[in-house]
């Protein structure tokens, strides 16, 4: 354990590759903003692209623009620059809809390869819009597909012969245990099922690599690590060698292979754009598409290095600081397990959670007791770890958490 | 027919009750955007809300506009103003997901509620997506369900005693023509069979009475009439009757009873909340609500009886000016039979319509040979209706249409 001191902290700052990226965003001075995997920060680019599409694109060109502001284009264009975040090729990522939806789609196309078995697999305690998705496919099927959620550490076991497909998240919303994509994708490949990764809480996080793990779908979200704005559209990837085999359910007009043919049928388009399904939204890009800009300047390789500095600096001055405060580290310590970000539990975690925030250190807390605390290399300082683990230091001390008004927990935590 | 000239049609604009309302959309002066139908024009305030919801709630805000910029509550608020249009109460409708999306929850939820029919019907010719997702639950449902798409005329005819659901536009997308939507309602519960109303072209166009009719469910999009923005969030109706009995099949986290609670088996939401699927779109439904709050200050009467006057003059003007030109009146005549759109078809269709645009005069082609005109109340004169129909003759007289950047068309129309 280290305990490191302010001084120490300033140095890594002056010395952090990613320095720069911190004034490329909106972030009032003062604040500590631990929350960037729940709503990434606004990218100061986003505004005045946004008026472009609103007062010019929209406001002058209108109809025309779907051709002549690209928003035709636009899905594709996007993702193939989220592609190269995650080891895909141009052409196997396109953004839709929301992850929710894209889980739906994912699932399945991943169903349809596999039409004579019956189970898609989780894990239980994944994020919930997965596991809800996946049992409203069971439902909706008839007794055709089960939806089975078995412990974590037992996914792997429950690879019968008669699960379709597995869906795991690579790093847990909750934990911020990371999974070893490409040895879950080869366990699961050799038991005959396919794979859909949720990559929510990866994209922009941790390095990842779709194409090297040999991985068949995945889906994740644009609000977090990518600074795409408040319920951005989300993404899916398909491998190339999935698209013509796969007919999609959510067959929307934006997904045909002439949408502006009008023809009574569906037929697919030819790749990656079968995953569409209804008219883009326009707004939402536009914002997504800054955020993912930025992202790719930024070394990825640099920006796991910090984030996993970041974590143990974190880790470390909790327990110089907060030691004998009753806080218990939910997230793996070892670096490989884990992704960019840091939770602890504790039992008046909640209230210690209001208190933090009415501080200006907003992390978030999640259901019953977890306080989560993300990490994101573009926005933060390693000074900002030190403030962040003072003031719960504080908030325990004096039992700030301790306030009526945190007596009764908002339906949104 | 009148021959109507400049002079009568200035005296309109100066008794119109809601000439107002043009200046309060960014409207570039000498264009006569008849497209509305398609992309509704731009409402000078969006911007600025806009801007207010990227750099002061997002930007400021961040996580914590959730609440306190009442983000959450966003798809219901907007809901509950687009369902004064609609003739629906409060929590009958919300803002969610595309249209097409919503086409595949309201399906989905009709067959429910009637498992032992396995049919959904349409008529041919139906707006593409509408037919599609019928196709792709079909083809998901391992043949429980059949997608049949009759002619037009002949749909009320198939309402077998197989017909779980009936699909219809209200007002068609191309000829425009409008469906008795108490009557046919009463008829298909008359047979058993639910039906699901696409509004895309109802909403804020003419005035809708669903629970007058008592509508099952319906569908429509934010994008045209509503003026929301480009690719808009779409919304979705269910009469409250229906609420309880129906489980979404996708079931998304932001339709669950507690989507904080963070529990792992889908629980749906009381009321119209379990039609939501993943995070809503916030940037999107900024615009909508901007758009809906302007139409709402309009009296629907006043908006419908503009528009039929609107039609009646440009059809007028059409025989008047350009009736040996070869056009094909395709919309209906009779003012109870047509919604705010007027069509013709004409076999030089599309060259017509790129020389229309670059003349400043805008509508869209639909294949093979439709010219469609928007008549949105709120942004045109009277006048415009002129402008137009002497620019339709200036390019048939001078062969405009005939340009060879125009012989082969492009993709989007």
């Amino acid at each position: 354990m280290t305990a490191w001191c302010r001084e120490a902290l300033e140095a890594l700052d002056r010395a952090d590759p990613l320095a720069r990226f911190r004034a490329a965003f909106q972030l009032r001075e003062g604040l500590v903003y631990l929350d960037g995997n729940s709503l990434g920060a606004l990218p100061r680019r986003t505004l005045a692209r946004l008026e472009q599409t609103v007062a010019e694109e929209w406001g002058e060109g209108l109809i025309t623009s779907w051709l002549g502001a690209e928003w035709m284009t636009a899905p594709r264009r996007v993702g193939d620059k989220i592609a190269r975040l995650l080891g895909a090729e141009p052409g196997e990522v396109i953004v839709a809809d929301s992850t929710s939806i894209n889980v739906f789609k994912a699932l399945t196309a991943a169903l349809s390869l596999r039409p004579e078995r019956s189970v898609i697999l989780s894990e239980a305690g994944n994020f919930p819009t997965d596991l809800y998705m996946m049992q409203g496919i069971a439902a909706f099927s008839g007794g055709r597909v089960r939806a089975e959620a078995v412990p974590g550490e037992a996914v792997l076991d429950r690879l019968y012969e008669d699960v379709a497909v597995l869906l795991l998240t690579q790093v847990h919303y909750k934990t911020g245990r990371s999974r070893d994509m490409a040895e879950v994708t080869r366990r699961a490949h050799a038991a005959g099922a396919l794979v859909v990764w949720d990559l929510s809480h990866s994209a922009g996080a941790i390095p990842v690599d779709l194409n090297g793990a040999v991985a068949d779908f995945a889906v994740g979200c644009g609000y977090k690590f990518l600074n795409g704005g408040p319920g951005a559209p989300a993404y899916i990837f398909a491998a190339r060698r999935h698209h013509a085999a796969v007919v999609p359910v959510l067959s929307g007009w934006f997904g045909h292979a002439e949408p502006f043919a009008f023809e009574d049928g569906y037929r697919a388009a030819e790749g990656i754009e079968r995953f569409l399904c209804g008219t883009p939204p326009v707004l939402g890009l536009t914002a997504l598409e800054c955020g993912v800009d930025l992202m790719a300047e930024a070394d990825m390789a640099e920006v796991r290095a910090k984030s996993l500095q970041l974590g143990c600096v974190f880790m470390d001055l909790m327990d110089a600081h907060c030691g004998g405060f009753g806080f218990t580290l939910v997230s793996p310590r070892d670096d490989a397990r884990r992704g960019s970000h840091v939770s602890y539990a504790h039992p008046l975690g909640y209230g210690i959670m209001q208190a933090l925030k009415e501080r200006g250190v907003i992390g978030d807390f999640r259901d019953p007791d977890v306080l989560r605390f993300g990490l994101t290399p573009l926005t933060l300082r390693h000074v900002d770890m030190l403030e962040a683990v003072l003031t719960i230091r504080e908030v325990c001390e004096t039992r700030a958490w301790d306030d009526p008004r945190w007596a009764v927990r908002a339906a949104v935590t």
